[in-house]
């Protein structure tokens, strides 16, 4: 059966940014099918649900979902649940792959670093309780969930022939990090050649300050993956060329890491190369198109090394200029 | 009654800082008392307890701790707990106060900012548990706790005339994260004059590395503070400078950020200059005693400025030569 893609804009610049990448798409592999569907605050505020049924149903059926940014209230609004959270959890992406790496010649030349992020659990489960004077909140760690978001480092890590950083806080945290720490190093296991090694995660976000170039391959539980993975974006040209893929067995979801932005939606000056570089990812990781993604990426450094850059990097074309740019550079390639 | 302080050396390069900083301490004010006790994996391997009840005491009856640093074991060991996490609530030390400035003309000369950190509650309660496959912490916020570390954090960013951001995840924890926020926000708001703003964590993140220069005092939950004051600390010379105050209504702790760092030990060449600026904090906050403290942030400054500095800065002077350098810098003062 032919490939679909399930199209989520959301809402701010992710109706420029995604439309921008679903016209690269159509250059790179015109045989995908793309089924736009809606998600975020805007459609919340129309039909109730941030993330409704119907785009559930899309994003399962076609499997590959390319999803743009969303907004969220400024406060706690009953009923509201981040739809790119709980899309996460329904098709069960469980790991969360953010490359850091030069673009363009954006950032610095010598970093070059994976941080995989466990994508469902944590945190982020939304098991919160309060009276109103206390609240707590309910951090869970599996071992199935840890030994699996183990298992695709260690085979990504394995892969770049490199080296592989358990993230974890253990010494506070000696069930629920110890756990992940453990269950990843279980799963390492399997790729006996790997060197594996350890760090707390305040030492991680010191050295990746530091010395971003020590590091390989990062795995990390939801939250510190989430909080390390912005960090060092900034070496690599902040959020603007920040990449993302929610990969799971049967689905995956491909995610620039910025948000909607909403003080320069609708102006035309969104940076879409964050997106663009996630539509390589899946490419290459979900439909298995090496060749594909590894035009995509170097249609985007060409353009980007050529100065059409938005002004977020301190350049002065528009989202449509940066579009069509890497479009020609696709087609030449 | 004359003050008195309880000096806890710990294990590793803690026992060549502590007593440097006490010797720096006896030239300032030898009208304080300084009375020894003992904490750690060290102690825990001696007498079963990592933070011995005489120990609990006498900081107790001292209200001013200087603690140095301690290792910890690598896997979990029944029984043991992190001797400073235990100590903080112990003391209800509530605030944790660790400001980022260059010293000594070492680190951003533009950064200026001060990361005020919750320090009792959150996930540091170590309420965890596990069956072996599925392990759950709890993360409790409460309005007291977030409410008093606003005020600590408000009063001290309107002293400085300046700016307080609030740093959370709130819109994934509604409840725990948005309580804190909430009520930082009610405590600031006996500061009318008080810019307050806020900041997601991750963005807080970003922003630290890209722009360190655009914070003024930041007030964040436990776990997210020691991420960020880490990170943040990057930018004036690392760890080896990096100071912190632990703050209550009755008792105050000093503790350099660093660790035991034992691969460093016992070779004379541990930094006490964080040590240095933590008792100087104590001073400060604790004491009142904002002469002296600033005699020895001058005195830290000056001998750093000088070039006596030790390896981990890239200098080849010895803890005992920087030790000796800026006690004669502050009885010149
Ligand atoms: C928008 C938010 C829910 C999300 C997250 O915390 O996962 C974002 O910060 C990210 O990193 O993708
Ligand atoms: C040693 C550890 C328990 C401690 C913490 O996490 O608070 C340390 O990282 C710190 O920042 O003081």
């Amino acid at each position: 059966s032919p490939l679909s893609l399930c199209v989520i804009a959301g809402d701010g610049i992710g109706r420029e940014v995604v439309p921008a990448a679903c016209r690269v798409l159509a250059r790179l592999r015109p045989d995908i099918g793309m089924i736009e569907a809606e998600a975020g605050w805007d459609t919340f505020q129309r039909v109730g649900q941030a993330l409704p049924d119907a785009t559930l149903a899309t994003a399962r059926a076609c499997g590959a979902v390319l999803f743009g940014a969303v907004s969220s209230p400024s406060h706690r609004v009953d009923g509201y649940r981040s739809p790119i959270v709980a899309l996460r959890r329904a098709l069960d992406t469980h790991a969360n792959l953010r490359p850091v790496r030069p673009l363009g010649g954006i950032g610095r030349p010598d970093v070059d670093l994976l941080i995989v992020r466990e994508n469902t659990e944590d945190l982020y489960i939304g098991e919160e309780r309060s009276d109103g004077d206390t609240a707590e909140a309910i951090k869970r760690i599996t071992r199935h969930a840890s030994e699996r978001v183990g298992r695709v480092a260690a085979r990504l890590a394995a892969g770049r022939g490199g080296r592989l950083t358990i993230v974890h806080k253990a010494n506070i945290l000696p069930l629920t990090d110890g756990l992940f720490r453990d269950s990843v190093r279980a799963a390492a296991s399997g790729w006996p050649a790997l060197t594996l090694d350890e760090c707390l995660v305040d030492t991680a976000a010191l050295r990746l300050v530091q010395h971003p170039e020590h590091f390989d391959v990062l795995v990390a539980p939801n939250l510190y993956g989430d909080i390390l993975s912005d960090l060092a974006a900034a070496h690599a040209g902040g959020l603007g060329l920040a990449a993302s893929l929610n990969l799971g067995e049967q689905c995956a979801i491909a995610e620039p890491v910025h948000g909607s932005a909403p003080d320069i939606a609708g102006r035309g000056i969104a940076n879409p190369a964050a997106t663009f570089a996630s539509l390589a990812l899946l490419l290459r990781h979900h439909w298995r198109d090496a060749d594909s993604a590894s035009r995509l990426d170097a249609a985007i450094d060409h353009v980007l090394a050529q100065g059409i850059r938005t002004p977020d990097l301190g350049g002065d074309a528009s989202c449509e200029q940066v579009t069509r740019a890497v479009c020609d550079a696709v087609l030449a390639s």
